[in-house]
């Protein structure tokens, strides 16, 4: 029996994924050969990656629309670095809404003069700020679309002339979204995509070769984009198992298909946790994330009841983030609806024998 | 029944790491969960990843010796970039001895000046050269121990004041050396170590705090060293196979065993390349490298039955690589010497019938 896994990520991934992940390792192709000891550049290696990027672009409905998609390495620290070394001429825009907002700014200050146009830092990052001005002068605009660490998610993008950039780590291929407003997203793959060790990043080709600067060839996107990905030696499994969780959701029906699921997941969590006094949400209501559902438990005095009922419930991955405690529910496309009811049912459970 | 494989990377695991690397993708810990859905925070990985690091040291006799292991993204190519910039202030020396180090050049001179102290490009890239001056004001000296295309490998390594930097990609865990003469070593996994994905990086704490620059935080040796190799989250799967294989090379001896097989297998091979008239190496004598040979065949015309012969036979990978053609035998760790008697039983096959 498997657990219930609300993990943060690495997260829970599709079952039928992990089981033809599990056999690639041994047997690959039905070539007597394991995935990870053949060369990248051969011809099932490179029909994997191939897949994986089409696959990707389909998703989002950004097919023929002058897009490319590449599976880097580095996860989403190593974007906040590239999107700036590839785009950011004099001065950029960045929205901070929390953590992974300020690393992101953090690194792009290396490069030129950042605009913080708002941050929600006032309230421990329990919002999304909604009016605020983005400068017109300024090579792009930056912002992360759902915010793991806190439970926020950006429901609404701002229109802007300026190229948008998004780093849509923990909530990509969740939702529907006009996908081609977007310039540049990426996302490491270890939430709704796949293992640790690669990221995802869907680039406008247009919006290169703007900078003066030169760029190593480990950070340029232009060399990626010439070498179809393979600038290097690609991480070949984590790409191959993101290849099979894309399949899973195309299968199932793609993003339309998994936003009704996840939009009932997240409503029963979140009416449980309006509902039951005990418990008490993180996050303003117009700005809670359908991926991670944080709250918190009212009397502390309940906590090691709470803690001991969820892990004899065979769930795990509840802890809030380090930085901030509390709990965090991580909700990604793969968890089941019953794993939600089973936390529910707890939730439901502490408030009986309380 | 398994191929003989002698793809040059990604390439041949021992057998039992795939098995282990296969199961834990289904239940790794016994925790009912998948290696690669738990936190990367979490203690059965933090666990991996620190013993993964420790057997590293261990192998290679650098415990308590002021080193530090690492296990980075991005392959080589990345640490092309990251050494020269954390550590090229104004001026470094190079040693030319093929694809990779040429490779490593053109990036270090985005960062200073670059002085290549000889090269083996005169002939093809066929010997390592050996007599040639450090100069002593520069930041550092850089070599590739093991060259994977062209097939040679640096037997001695040369004497400087001037810290010592390895790419042993394709070489290292495969013979003794005394490690402690290098002040950094990197390594991409897929050739001795794991599958592609993860790079080892050995680096003497001390050499670190040097150059001017501000450093990014995702190109920083010191920001991962800070965070104990987890400044973001590792590529989980590889770093955990890559323990897995470190592992299996300590149980069975480590270094001095290995490299005792190795030289078998190399021996074997190479003494049938200069028997069988139909097959000639491509590499001077005494730089040959004991983990890529490299050799071609001396009539064209026997090429395809060549071909279908080691084809029949279960052979993987003997094509040399794309950019100079003819054949090359990688013989990793991983290789049992009865793959090599069946390449070898193979070469005296077309001699027979030709």
């Amino acid at each position: 029996m498997k657990k219930h896994n609300f993990s943060a990520g690495p997260c829970i991934l599709p079952e039928e994924v992990l089981q033809k992940a599990s056999e690639a390792i041994i047997n690959f192709n039905d070539d007597n050969l394991s995935l990870i000891e053949i060369s990248h550049r051969s011809k099932p290696f490179v029909d994997v990656i191939e897949n994986a990027r089409s696959l990707a672009l389909e998703l989002l409905g950004l097919e023929n629309k002058g897009y490319t998609a590449l599976f880097l390495q580095g996860g989403a620290s190593n974007q906040f670095l590239m999107t700036a070394y590839n785009l950011l001429n004099k001065k950029a825009a960045y929205l901070n809404t929390g953590t992974w907002s300020s690393k992101a700014i953090k690194e792009a200050k290396l490069f030129g003069e950042l605009i913080e146009v708002t941050s929600s830092k006032d309230k421990d990052f329990n919002y999304i700020p909604k009016n605020y001005t983005i400068p017109t002068d300024v090579d792009y605009f930056h912002c992360t679309s759902n915010n793991t660490i806190y439970g926020t998610q950006m429901k609404n993008f701002p229109k802007t002339e300026v190229p948008l950039i998004c780093d849509m780590s923990s909530d990509i291929f969740s939702r529907q979204l006009d996908f081609s407003k977007f310039d540049l997203i990426y996302a490491g793959a270890q939430k709704n995509m796949g293992p640790a060790g690669t990221t995802l990043v869907i680039i406008k080709d247009d919006i290169l070769g703007k900078v003066e600067r030169v760029i190593p060839s480990m950070l340029s996107y232009q060399a990626f984009i010439d070498k179809e990905s393979m600038f290097n030696t690609p991480p070949v499994f984590a790409v191959y198992t993101s290849m099979l969780t894309l399949e899973w959701l195309k299968n199932l029906g793609g993003i339309p298909f998994i936003e009704k699921v996840n939009k009932q997941k997240s409503a029963l969590l979140y009416a449980e946790i309006d509902r039951n006094s005990l418990f008490k949400g993180s996050v303003i209501k117009e700005d809670r994330s359908h991926m991670n559902a944080t709250f918190n438990i009212t009397s502390e005095a309940l906590k090691n009841k709470f803690d001991t009922l969820w892990k004899q419930a065979d769930i795990n991955g509840l802890d809030g983030h380090r930085s901030i405690g509390g709990y965090r529910a991580s909700m990604y496309n793969a968890l089941p609806l019953y794993s939600v009811q089973a936390l529910v049912d707890v939730m439901q459970e502490l408030e009986r024998i309380s």
